[in-house]
């Protein structure tokens, strides 16, 4: 399986993913600036990915502080996590692998400077483990929904290369696979930044798994053809209510399951849910650069000089329109996402 | 205005627009195969343009036959007819200008071989100034239909480039304009071939009309934002019960103004609409090759090597979805447009 990031000897080896499928090259990244400068040039992305990437930003940018104490490691850290934090706004992953390894490093503030060093390198290197964990869960609990025989629609890229492995929106799709099921998927080549068709195609692929590439406005299409039976998607950041906020062209792809009655599946990791958000539109959404619609692969000029563009990278599907949102702990319904937030809350009892 | 084509000192004069908006191309022709292949490489197109292109094609190849009788002529026009029907099997208007010309021959077979190649060329030349006024009448009915401040959304290219001149689903937004309303316009790019980046948004740019460029998988999101108040599109055939065939994406479009309440209007030049036809589902769709979809632009690679693609050039939507089809009689409901092939109906009683 093709990694997007790894902890090599005291490195971090990153898959530049905005030159795939026509290039195939590793950034060696020895400290956190070139970590920040992947999640921005998106040479990583995907929401866990980009937390793993944190993660492991931290954990280099920790080696090169100078500290004494205990307190000049936390005040060396605060460029580290203020440099990360501000790379992708929508990702909420990024500020969770910040709180985690604050954490961490209050629960251990005991150790010594040295030993804290060491000690947030095994960190990262677990919360990476710990995600592919968790895509393995989520692809148990969602292979239930897909059929033997079934066509999947996916957008964007939610499989290894978003992920420490495995993927999320893909999870389902491989363990129905390793069940026999012979399914094959269409993945949307996702404008504007293609992840779609650069990645999502190139890495089931290389996986062995049947794919089809549309263009985003096939899907409807297809739909109305009958041929396709279900959507599974990711996403980057969902809310307290099941709202979801993902690539955009996610909530099209919401509203044409709805209009011809095809369940719709998030594939969400925990990490991934954001319980202090009450609803979708209090997601703030990034708008970019109106180059990615312009100029395709930052190269192929496609519009006349100066147009003008709206470019917003996501959008936010509401809770209605999702069939169950699919978590490392289980399948539910939006409406009872908030049930998790309680901790003696029996899950049998809600789950898919 | 740019123009399409134009017929100037015995040649066809065509704007190559599969270079647009980056270079801006004129071709020779001289002869109908030139012709054939401009409607074929998509240097020309847009149903009423590429029915002008026909007929000037036609009038272009009469000139080379060495006939001596009319009956000679007829059978002389034979591979130009046929080369000509062949280019591209979902356009309805180049049967139509076959089939015009073949009645005007018929309707002129007592005049000299000599005097028939005269009059092709002003019978091609008359089909191209009848469509500029077919579609100001389109834009007359239309108009109507857009209020002071609307944003209309547009998929693919239905403009003055699709046109002898003025366009289809453009119209109705320049007479708004002279009207004095103030409006603007948000253009789909339309993958794969990205008439709505590289030709709606510069032909625009250039009639001065405030234009927006999207990605097509951005619409929706725009819509739940409250920022379209309704689309008007064109169409490469329209049959019998109001079902509409256009550019790939137009039925996604359509589901998304349903869902948001949105009016969706179809520009329908009378030529376009396929009495011959009882429902959408028998209109052949042309697929195009998996190269449109992983080259954009014929040469950025955006998706591995050998990746299956599915490229259907267009779709159907169903005359449930759609508000009303402008042509230039009036606009009506898609259910009324049947009662157009009688010749006695009177108009204003189902006009809207």
């Amino acid at each position: 399986m093709v990694k997007a990031i790894e902890w090599k000897d005291g490195k971090v080896i990153m898959l530049d993913q905005s030159k795939l499928p026509i290039e195939v090259q590793y950034i060696e990244c020895t400290n956190y600036e070139i970590i920040a400068e992947g999640i921005r040039k998106l040479w990583i992305r995907g929401a866990p990915a980009i937390g793993i990437a944190a993660a492991m930003g931290i954990a280099l940018g920790v080696q090169d502080i100078k500290a004494k104490s205990y307190k000049e490691l936390i005040k060396g850290l605060d460029p580290v996590f203020n440099t990360l934090l501000l790379t992708r706004p929508t990702a909420v992953n990024i500020k969770w692998a910040v709180e985690r390894i604050k954490k961490f490093l209050r629960d251990n503030k005991n150790e010594s400077v040295q030993r804290l060093k060491e000690l947030l390198i095994e960190e990262a290197q677990k919360i990476h483990k710990e995600d592919i964990e968790v895509n393995k869960a989520i692809g148990r609990w969602g292979s239930q929904f897909i059929k033997d025989g079934d066509t999947v629609l996916t957008h964007c890229n939610a499989g290894s290369l978003a992920t420490g492995g495995y993927g999320t929106a893909t999870a389902p799709i491989l363990v129905a696979m390793e069940q026999g099921k012979k399914i094959q998927v269409i993945a949307d080549e996702t404008r504007p930044v293609l992840q779609g068709a650069r990645l999502t195609a190139w890495e089931l692929m290389q996986a062995g798994v049947p794919v089809t590439l549309i263009t985003d406005n096939s899907a409807g299409a297809l739909m109305k053809k009958g041929e396709i039976d279900l959507a599974i998607v990711g996403t980057d950041r969902t809310v307290r209510n099941g709202d979801v906020a993902n690539k955009i062209g996610t909530y099209s792809v919401a509203v044409l399951c709805k209009e011809h009655k095809i369940p719709f599946y998030v594939a969400a990791p925990m990490s991934s849910i954001d319980f202090s958000i009450p609803k979708g539109d209090r997601i703030p959404i990034e708008e970019r650069s109106a180059e990615e619609v312009t100029h395709v692969f930052n190269k192929c000029q496609i519009a006349p000089d100066g147009v003008r563009v709206r470019n917003m990278a996501f959008d936010v599907t509401p809770a209605k329109y999702i069939t169950a949102i699919i978590t490392e702990r289980g399948a539910f319904r939006p409406k009872d996402l908030r049930k998790l937030m309680k901790k003696d809350i029996n899950l049998d009892e809600i789950r898919l």
